[in-house]
């Protein structure tokens, strides 16, 4: 049986996402308010290996709830994937006497606090924290929200030029094996197409949606594409073919980029944190190990970290009908 | 059995919410897209017995996915709560043979769409439109997800210069009968308390708990109050009453109002609309009628327009936990 | 002739605004530039004579420039007025080898910068912050551009649900002495009348005007009333009078409050807080005392503090018939 | 001397930019104020050659003044260039009674104002339109401040993950030929270095500069660079010549594209924008011809327009060196 946890430390890993923040938040004040410590350990597995630690109260996580990025930074560790620099990070844990981890991040962050977990049979509770929404076990990633709602909102904008032009935009957004966030903005934003990893259109059918919707009378489009998306061209090449095969329209570029990773997460994204890092700690405090905090059908929830790295997030089907009839 | 519809009347009832232009988008090419007839009915009830009708084609609601309010307008309408209002308002349904009417509105609107079901067997589907999420049978009304984020980000503001002057501020939102938005938006700008209609904290331990915070270290505070919570005192009597029994807190009243309704929709409130949209026409030509189209563990569902109106949307008793918490 | 400057104090005080910290992160950095040594003085003269002090280098003030209020935090004094409260903060200013002052805030802060400069002959420059641009002497004063467009954005947000319910709306702006604000949102906003402390309009000509605009056509209208308004009623006064004058308005009422005062800075208040602070140093450095910096022409420009106290800050007339021709 | 003009006639042209709707609506409202006709004109001198005409009334511009883009559209015309196209054009005006034109666009927009007049001795205003600021004769144009606010927004989210990761990036905002938006949104977002087509600061330069504030104990930069910059390098090839030269830095690039010319304008820009049409349409009433309406000092004020198509617009040096100063 686990030994009753007394400090818990907390990291954030991997790509940094909106509401990072608020979720090492909710974990430090759910320490404090079941009187254990908290330790924050800066950039990810790279930090624990170099004994980066310090301590956080209740107090020291004030004002934070409302920024984007992590105030606790992330990396990537190539020595946390050696045996020797897991080592070196156990040593670090047992010198500070924590006997917890929360990680905050993604399948590869998940995947290292398994291995960690295997090694030294220390208890590890994960976060899902990415904006791509690409993990199996949670409706919605830390982030996810918050990045759909930058991305419509630059297209908005977008918008705003390519109507005043007539001009045909294709807009890329990030995703590299998901199309989540294209899909949901490409609908919200009111796209034309929508190209995701998940489905190939094909460019023939492509060119013939664009040509159908300048006969209906459009005047302007946007097609958003997924970074991952398997129509076998990438977003300039797309362009250029769309230009050699379509006379009428004037074709524009845009690639979206990091700024879709940051900013003040949603409301949605700072409740939904909160949520998970209550979750996350009090696992921890009733013994629990190895599992991913969620949101499933609106409710908390945990699945075993294997599960999550292994399972598939499904896109849903039904969006992708949606938007075909709202491109009507 | 019913005959097949062939002409659908739109409109928008009650107070507006960010997301009712999408659903009227989404309606009017769902039927596009199916090849019925659309036709929009200006200020709800009031228009629909005035015959102030217009149709619209797919193009026509080019533009307005992520514009707030209604291009349709909405009302209130005494006159539709006489038989006499009702008769005349379905002889223009029927001189402008429109056979099924999508309902966009809440409590109130439902009912007077049932109303009328039952008086002419006229073929009716609701949207919930409200920022208050008090409807049963949908975890979010349209708007909703918005208002979230337009509160949370004026409480941002406000906390900015909170915590300047060491100050503690009572800020009103929106909610009569519910207190979802005070709720969430309590946790997502990290407020000290909530005080919501659903539970009545009490005078005594809204002192205590400002007073705790206080000897805690905490410089500034912020308590939200739903427009209905229980305490007994309106915002302005709560600052009174704090001002007399606390000297420590220069203390402070905003009062959020309107602007909490209006504003471009998240991209979640766009889908979602998008999705309302079809799910309602699309179940009007399935033959159906007096249902609410709602969202139930991230799916499209529909609820009896009875149960809607009668049922409680009840809030999420975790939050209330997670809330005192995050005041740790 | 005065000694050369070696070690700067910089403090907000008054009320805050957007643009205070990029003006201490200037100072600071200027400062460091410079190679001279600056010291942050915490809730303006109240923490000047607590010697309430922390040393600032270039990096402490590293992420600020984009966070409304003031990491310095601001306060009103009582006891600064009183010889023996300023003979304490001297002290504690000379104990920490502080020998200029950079004071950031309005028209009381400049005053009492100017007595305290009389009687210490201590070197003190003065930063116009304040939202409400009631200063002598510059153009702009930090945190109006940020406040004029947070205004506006709220405004437009009131407009949504105006114009879907046919409704008139006073809104209340801040500006007790001034209308700059009331004047630029009401074009910016495009409202109906614009009410401000300098000019009288008269409540017959209100009532006309709103006559008119209804039988031009208008289904809503927006009136925007400044604080310090002289019409002689309060906004709710207004709305009650308006109501029993006029009976095709339903009218409503909302007071922006205290979120006008907070949020990221625009750009143009972080650079002209920027420019402020290098110029405000560099005229210390320079020998200079008892000058405001301010923004004249487009171009950084000085005036002694005590005309900056003494002048006003005139509305710009153009203004209100630019707002007469608009609303045709 | 010239006649009274009665009809005039109002387009944008060249790229739109945000604040064109608002000087639309000021044009169309100031003639109605002055009881004279307006037409739209669509699609700049395209939609002159074709006739493309659409009478305009105080209420047809209703709720355009918070919109980006132009509802008259916008274009580029070949045909325009050549006496044929503009014979067409003057004769399309005659017909419809047209006597005055008010052109929003650019230099290429004035060109071409400039030509007609001289050909036809037809009376044409111009009103600067782009976010470029590169304009003689105004210090701001239209569109300039929102764009100054969209660019410093989506910064601050780029910063948000630069300094999770302590990285390096690279971000290309707008303007071929003029620095301005690259040296404000530098001062603005806080950047290391700014590189800007009036300045070659050159490689080596941009190396030391980056080491040194690295050495300084930065552990993230943003380096802004102006499409037009001189360096010699576009933004990737920046990116690795950096990355060859200097080890300590993950580097990444972000081209923030077109979402720049969109989005709702600030509310400087709706105010100048409702200043500049009144102005124009009050200059042609006064039998003024062949002036573009500018701000200058703060103030309305006009200048030739063959004078603002040759000067050129200078940026302030003084920016430059608050922007050395503020990376200390």
């Amino acid at each position: 049986m686990s030994k009753k946890i007394k400090k818990i430390g907390v990291f954030t890993s991997g790509g940094d996402s909106p509401g990072m923040n608020a979720a090492i938040r909710s974990v430090v004040r759910t320490c404090a308010f079941h009187n254990i410590e908290c330790v924050g350990i800066y950039r990810g597995y790279e930090g624990m290996i170099e004994g980066d630690f310090k301590p956080m109260d209740a107090r020291s996580v004030k004002g934070i709830i409302n920024k984007g990025g992590t105030v606790l930074k992330s990396a990537r560790s190539l020595e946390f994937m050696t045996p020797e620099g897991r080592k070196k990070a156990h040593q670090h844990l047992l010198d500070a006497n924590i006997d917890g981890l929360v990680a905050i991040g993604g399948d590869g962050t998940f995947t290292g606090a398994m291995i960690f977990n295997e090694e030294f049979d220390f208890p590890v509770m994960g976060i899902p924290g990415t904006i791509d929404n690409d993990i199996f076990g949670t409706s919605h990633t830390l982030g996810y929200d918050t990045a759909l709602n930058t991305v419509v909102e630059a297209i908005d904008k977008i918008r705003d030029t390519a109507s005043s032009h007539n001009r045909l935009f294709f807009i890329e957004v990030m995703g590299r094996d998901a199309g989540h966030i294209a899909l949901n903005v490409g609908i919200g934003a009111g796209a034309e197409e929508i190209l995701i990893p998940e489905e190939d259109l094909g460019l023939e059918r492509l060119l013939e949606s664009l040509r159908r919707s300048k006969q209906s009378g459009k005047s302007s489009s946007i097609v958003i594409v997924a970074e991952g998306d398997k129509i076998g061209k990438n977003v300039f090449e797309l362009k250029d073919y769309v230009e050699e095969n379509m006379i009428e329209y004037d074709v524009r570029v845009s690639v979206l980029g990091h700024m879709q990773r940051g900013g003040s997460p949603s409301c949605f994204d700072r409740v939904l944190a909160s949520r998970m890092g209550v979750k996350a700690v009090e696992s921890l405090l009733d013994g629990k190990t190895n599992l991913m905090v969620g949101l499933l059908s609106d409710k908390i929830a945990v699945t075993p970290l294997d599960q999550a790295v292994k399972g598939k997030s499904e896109i849903n089907m039904e969006l992708l009908r949606v938007s075909d009839i709202m491109s009507t």
